[in-house]
């Protein structure tokens, strides 16, 4: 019984004395790995091998063993790691930054920022696919879509997207979806990141993208699917738009709009000129800048687009008990379903930066961010007129918080004083100089841009010529907004921080989480977030810095960039790392893209074909048909294991258009494939290039590596794999690994370029920022420096080693659906459910709900395999909560031969009903034919007392879909009878 | 319907054309304040006032208020304030520090920093005085208790004290109150805090300190109360004590022994070798050091002095159903009940600060601390070496971890080599140099001591020399600790993350805390703690700084104290603050001290007579006593105020002794008394002293000052009133401010002399660090810079307004007690319950019990009434969380009344079976004659499944007194089936 971290530095004999005298205070890796070390002994005992070794070496093919250790360098103990990125901090530099172009400082809420962002109580949900155990967050997501309803006055938001420009370029691919038609407009004045986003999404879809000036666009030909426009535009003008849709609508013609949900607390809503579609970012409502993200992009639709919408949406529905209750709605539309038929291929949301978004609303209310609103625009109206007194030009007649002045010296001179200062504007090449204000800009900030520009006068005597009721405010002309938003009362109820502070708290205590049980969903790795790899996040000098200011000031974040891609190459076996993607689906198509556009340099254009087997993950097609290519399926085996000579058939066949096969390591079915080398020759013999999807890293880390045998690209999700916590569905990264031939096609930025790329071909651009959700980089980073080679090694060993335990104990109570020739799982395994439908009438389902009974949340449901759950423990849970699970599921076991046996009534018993909510529990009422204590406490480590309960019965998914409401519905809040009492009082005497 | 801030920020005609354009961007007092605008108009309508100033002026005396608004500065904005904290913090330097004394150096482990200590869920839970709400932090302090137990080898711990000092005085007091001998040994290498503190204590007991050498005391006239020694001494050294301790005990003196907790993981434990009592600090065991304070001294015994331990004791007991449970024992013993005759006048615990060295100890498990004991010990080893070949002396034969060194050149020389390098060391007067090594001692720093000192050889050469196994080491001793230690499972089942993230939250999970409901304990004021104050608790500039650094590395901690100094003196009146006591308890001792060292100085030291209203905190006649005052009772008249005729005979008739007047104001009857004026008057003018108790500051700041109608001293709680987080029953903060006559007086300290002290004339000592628990002051900073004048005149208002409030809403149902001649209360109100019993059979317990039910923390029950609670809503709550608590206690009411009307049974009934925990409702057995819906959900507000739920049925209190355990018991954890299965076949195998 040595203690873990003794047991790590155990002496040998070639131990100096120093180290043995003073060995390492502690071990990272000691504490995020789980089982102890008798637990190891024992586990191994069960899964019948006599070491580590001998099982790694049964569960995977030897040849493509990596047999040596990862080169990190020596493990930082969790201080040294702090340290260390302290130095790394004092590489950024946070100057005074009013570039805007879709990013503003903002004022994050302290109470925010430690409750929820800071808070592993809502960091380490998974998304809410079981809605009963996550109430919490969807109501959170929930007001978040009605506030970007209201805001934007369109009938349906959905629950965000990645961030403004892939909106955008969703919006395009919804028009498109929506008429046909290959041509699209979009309006010159978008910020540039924007449209590149859009350019690069419609070149493979075949669209043709015209860039144009509002004016010169003509509708008439009924040729056009949509048009985008800005509004306010980048340079910060505010235009009457209603023409335009009115124009564009006469000729079938979609209209998005991309906006400021700031600007939207005074001016005139999209929905009320007409646009079909708004997006746009959430960001400045109370999210960290964060060098570009991660932030949520919005998405607003007339209702007639509801079912054609992509993303995810937050429903109404309600439980077994008619109940209301709130659980992802729609969700056959999604990628997971119809695969390279869904409306996009994104998989995933931005779900802590949305609920952070909504929170900042509730906590400010309508009224409060009116007044921050009304507040940047006063703020730019002195600044407008002090500029004019200067005797510079201002481009805008109408703007809301940002202005392109024209300087009446070179825009040089106006640069070199503002660097004095620190600060930075955006300069454009027309010699403009573009200045967006913000919540945080305050009296100082002001005079410091009037002494940059020279204003003869003072802030205060500019006010006073502005005089109180400025004449171009926007509040003066038709664009002043005159319509309410956030009525709903969660908006007008938790303005003191008392009150905010428990709705947050009685929020997340409604969801389970990592701080409850262990979580373990085949293919989605939830494992520990430590509170060591989150501290980065926090820090200003990572969250408070924009995407584009100029390269010295951010050397802290490149050198960040630069270590976490040494690393994760020499893990993966790749050359060169983009960082730009910002989801797994990013990433996939990503390089996919790259691909192509490699094929292309090579004159290889015409290959096109991307091969597929039928267990892939639903991104993978869904992401090769946005890439433009054609998809064919391979068959997979009885053992689970790609079906070889349909391989070979198929590529052989196709090997003039072979462009690439889409492929899952370990295989979506838990077992790595003994001929994964063969299969990459093959793929390179007939010209083609092979993506390995990185979905399953969490079994190969420092036991094998994509690149050694014969992958081209592999995304990584850094949000999986490299502990990124999963922040209840968001966010996640996606960068993507290559071999050295791919890298100078890796994705580009339109405002900055990307560094170290070399002879940059670049396919395009695919998100706002230039490296993606870089503010959740330091994670990974954290964790890697952490672990180093021997820790991130054993800990793929304890993956594989968790899931043969389970994988055996289960055996024999669930048919174990496919290992390897000899016998083993990788890191997780498919327990086959479709048999107990028969003799019990027990579905899949039944199972995963009957699950929240016990605590626990269920394995992945029906994939890669329908009618199965795939559980993936992963090495941070140790031998405790996995038997704990075991016991769950074995006991479910047992309740299913009650049921088989006669001993419970087929229809009316604890799994068809599971689960049972508290307030079922305690009610006089009860009619099951089971007792109470079978339904709420039905294994001796489940207690009423200390259990996580389930917060409603189980959701009624079909009557949500049929019935759909995205907004908040209206809410019965307690009132108390007093109350009630006084307004009757007031009513009669006011009648009387 | 206009925000808070816009209705905080509304113009008016004298507003500034910018002011209106940009107003501020928020205001803190707005977030503090739970009533909205609207709210306030409701609650005054029915308190039937048509104005604040109106309520204002009828429930206090006019002739005492402050006519104008209190001079603290322009509000600071959250962001500013934090701004402003960053310049602070640049003037600290954070060295490294050897200076050891008591305080080290720790890692505090991320986990639990982020999860308890910057956790709201575990800071603003209140003292566990409601058991069954308070489960999770009664555990956590068990498992404090058990450690102590078992590192000290001692039979009882209690849940900790104020700090090391005060327990040795503690231990004196005890030593004193077992035996009345009034001589009291100390060992001279105590550090020179201990000695100081015990000395002041002393003084006014009139006990006969002798601080002598360990050799030369002699026992042997049976009149040594007790003696005190240290292990290891204040130098390093480790003594042999057996002989002594016979010694001592064969003449009836008691040995307390002062020890270090990280020693004692491999040095033979004081409860070995005889020893009475342990003490010391749980400092090191991953609590910051916050240059003093806030740390858990702690306090360990022999069984048979378990009745008259001072502090707080958690212990076991059963509930109603007789299931195990937590809570405070031995209650009788506390100053609330026995007053003068108490064990001390300690009204708190360190809690907060006990459960994360308690979970510290969780984490790391005996073999985890024995790496710790072991690395730190051998580096002390090297050191040592390393010295001696440098050619210096070290005094130290056998030593832990400090080291005391005489150098062959001048401490000087070195003292400036080590200030190069940015290094303290502890400078003896003799020229001796004091080192202490701690758990964070690298490679590195040894070799920059080595380095100072000159030392010819590396580290690692050194560590060669001294061997693996040295020979002076402990282990090699006969002080080699054999016994084994956190033997208990739940020291050895959370050392992954994963596990003890998860074992923070459960225990988080069972509390009560203002995240969840309001807590309106009169008295005790449990108003918001903002996040924005926290923060600057986590600041490395101020967490990691040690008492005793020289002052000019301290100018950021002085800078935040002479301002918190110079609001402090603006919102009471007084001319001068200490904040070396660190609880209210403390403070009152030390102006009780201060004053007597007044009136010795003016020749009047005959003046020993305290009058205390009968009505008093029992913390006044604990406190009088223990300053070695004479007390006098003075009585209150039915309408709650003090019996002016009483007060007027008994101070004229002791008018040449009369050395202080102990008034509580508003008094503790919640209502401001008319004549405090000319009670004052009166006590000066009989030549005392008028000592106001600050627990009810909470209505006075910014509308009535201590100092201006004729207090002389106060301390000031900023645990309640200036925003200190409860933390589940401590830290607390309590200092005094005086008049200028008084100044002189006031404690100083051995080490740091206090800053600012002029004409000193100290008292003493009554702390271990200088300024108290000096790393939570900043939250009191923040508040009053935030609120600034006219926020914090407000929140008393508010505070007035909601007491008010609901005591007309409650009137009628429940017996109001106390109001002024205008009918109104201050800022909280007593309800009579006494009445109730006679027809029904209820007591106070069961409706405070019962408000569990409802998911609320009862009011403070019986004090200063018995069979009343006295109701303190604070400013933080808004209308609607005070109607459900006024809807609560009239539904309880109604009960009551179903009692007395024979619609429920007068035993077998809601109340006396409160609370109801989920279990007891989840259960197939329900033979209660009410529904299940009655015990549970009583009300329309509470729904079970969002409801907090109490963990336990009634606390059996007598049981647990009777039966005492102290320690945790032998838990049931789950063991899975499988396990115990496999162990059975190997048990079969191993047979056969």
């Amino acid at each position: 019984t040595t203690s873990r971290v003794v047991q790590a530095y155990s002496t040998t004999s070639t131990t100096s004395t120093f180290d043995r005298l003073i060995p390492k205070h502690d071990d990272f890796s000691q504490r995020h790995i789980g089982p102890a070390p008798s637990e190891k002994v024992a586990m191994l005992e069960t899964i019948g091998v006599e070491s580590i070794e001998e099982l790694i070496s049964q569960a995977m093919p030897q040849k493509i063993r990596l047999n040596r250790e990862l080169n990190i360098g020596p493990a930082l103990d969790e201080n040294q790691l702090l340290r260390r990125f302290d130095e790394i901090c004092q590489q950024n530099k946070v100057w005074r930054t009013y570039i805007g172009m879709g990013f503003y400082n903002c004022v994050v809420p302290n109470t925010i920022m430690r409750n929820i962002f800071e808070n592993p109580g809502w960091t380490t949900q998974y998304t809410p696919y079981q809605p009963e155990i996550s109430q919490g967050r969807l109501e959170g997501l929930l007001n978040y879509q009605t506030m970007i309803a209201d805001m934007t006055k369109l009938d349906i938001a959905n629950a965000s997207l990645l961030d403004e420009a892939t909106a955008c370029a969703e919006a395009m691919g919804l028009s498109f979806r929506h008429n046909k038609r290959r041509k699209f407009y979009v309006d010159s004045k978008l910020h540039p990141q924007n449209i590149a986003v859009v350019q690069t999404r419609a070149s493979a879809l075949g669209i043709n993208v015209e860039v144009s000036d509002r004016e010169k666009m003509d509708f008439s030909n009924h040729d056009y699917s949509g048009v985008i426009i800005q509004y306010p535009d980048t340079e910060g003008t505010i235009y009457d738009l209603t023409t335009m849709v009115e124009q564009a609508h006469s000729n079938g013609t979609l209209v998005i709009c991309t906006t400021d949900l700031l600007a939207l607390t005074i001016l005139r809503p999209p929905g009320e000129f007409g646009v079909d579609i708004a997006v746009g970012s959430s960001q400045r409502f109370g999210v960290p800048l964060g060098f570009g993200g991660p932030h949520a992009g919005f998405f607003a639709i007339k209702e007639v687009f509801k079912r054609v919408m992509p993303g995810r949406v937050v429903g109404v529905t309600r439980d077994a008990n008619g109940k209301e209750a709130y659980r992802l709605a729609l969700q056959t539309r999604e990628q997971h379903i119809r695969r390279d038929k869904a409306t996009s291929n994104i998989c995933t949301a931005q779900a802590l930066l949305a609920n952070m978004a909504a929170m900042f609303a509730v906590y400010h209310g309508p009224n409060g961010l009116k007044h921050i609103g009304k507040r940047v625009h006063n703020a730019t109206l002195i600044l407008a007129r002090g500029l004019k007194e200067a005797g510079h030009h201002v481009t805008n007649d109408i703007f809301f918080d940002t202005l392109k002045v024209i300087p009446v010296w070179s825009a040089e001179t106006i640069k070199s004083q503002a660097e004095q200062k620190q600060i930075n504007f955006y300069y454009y090449s027309d010699g403009g100089i573009g200045i967006s204000l913000d919540e945080t800009t305050e009296e100082s900030d002001l005079q410091d841009l009037f002494s940059i520009f020279d204003c003869p006068k003072s802030v205060r005597e500019i006010a006073e010529m502005v005089g109180p009721e400025p004449e171009n405010s926007i509040l003066q002309s038709p664009f002043r907004r005159t319509s309410s938003y956030l009525t709903h009362p969660v908006f007008n109820r938790y303005q003191s921080e008392t009150n905010i502070v428990r709705y947050m708290k009685i929020l997340e205590n409604k969801d389970i989480s990592l701080c409850h049980s262990m979580i373990p969903l085949g293919s989605c790795t939830m494992k520990l977030n430590s509170t060591t790899q989150m501290m980065p996040c926090s820090r200003t000098e990572f969250k408070d810095i924009h995407p584009f200011v100029p390269e010295d000031q951010v050397e802290g974040y490149h050198q960040l960039f630069s270590e976490l891609e040494k690393d994760l190459c020499e893990i993966t076996g790749y050359d060169k790392i983009s960082f730009q993607p910002n989801s797994g689906a990013q990433g996939e198509y990503a390089g996919l893209r790259t691909i192509r556009a490699y094929l292309e340099s090579i004159g290889e254009s015409q290959r096109t074909v991307c091969l597929i087997p039928e267990s892939a993950h639903g991104t993978n097609p869904a992401s090769a048909q946005m890439a433009g290519m054609k998809i064919l399926q391979i068959r997979v085996n009885k053992s689970g294991s790609i079906d070889i000579d349909d391989l070979k058939a198929k590529t052989e066949k196709h090997s003039d258009t072979l462009a690439v096969l889409m492929i899952t390591y370990p295989s979506t079915n838990g077992v790595f494939d003994e001929d994964i080398s063969e299969i990459c020759d093959l793929i390179h013999a007939n010209g083609g290039q092979v993506y390995l999807d990185g979905a399953n890293m969490n079994a190969q880390v420092g036991i094998c590596r994509p690149g050694d045998y014969g992958s081209d690209v592999s995304h990584l999700n850094l949000h999986k794999t490299f502990c990124i916590p999963h922040g209840g569905g968001g966010p996640g990264m996606g960068p993507i690994g290559v071999k050295e031939h791919l890298a100078p096609f890796l994705p580009s930025h339109p405002v900055i370029p990307v560094k170290g790329t070399i002879n940059g071909q670049p396919f395009g651009t695919i998100s706002a920022a230039p490296y993606g959700s870089s503010a959740i980089l330091p994670i990974s980073w954290a964790y890697i420096k952490m672990m180093a080679g021997s820790g991130l090694r054993h800990a793929t060993e304890m993956a594989i080693i968790n899931a043969n335990y389970m994988s055996k104990r289960l055996n024999g109570y669930y048919k174990i659906l496919f290992t390897n020739k000899n016998g083993f799982c990788a890191h997780e395994f498919i327990l086959d459910c479709r048999e107990f439908k028969k003799n019990s009438g027990v579905e899949v389902i039944d199972i995963a709900k009957r699950l929240q009974d016990y605590g626990f949340h269920a394995p992945t449901m029906s994939f890669p395999v329908s009618g199965s759950l795939m559980i993936e423990p992963t090495e941070s849970e140790d031998k405790e909560e996995l038997d704990k699970y075991c016991d769950a599921l074995i006991s479910i076991h047992k309740e299913i031969e009650m049921i088989e046996e006669g001993k419970l009534d087929p229809l009316d018993n604890p799994l068809k009903n599971a689960p049972h909510p508290v307030t079922v529990l305690t009610a006089t009422n009860w009619d099951r034919p089971y007792p109470r204590e079978m339904a709420c406490s039905p294994a001796a480590f489940v207690i009423p007392n200390t259990k996580f309960w389930p917060m409603v019965a189980r959701i009624d998914d079909i009557y949500g879909d049929q019935h759909l409401v995205c907004n908040r519905p209206p809410d019965t809040y307690y009132a108390s009878p007093y109350s009630k009492l006084v307004m009757e009082k007031q009513r009669v005497k006011s009648v009387s």
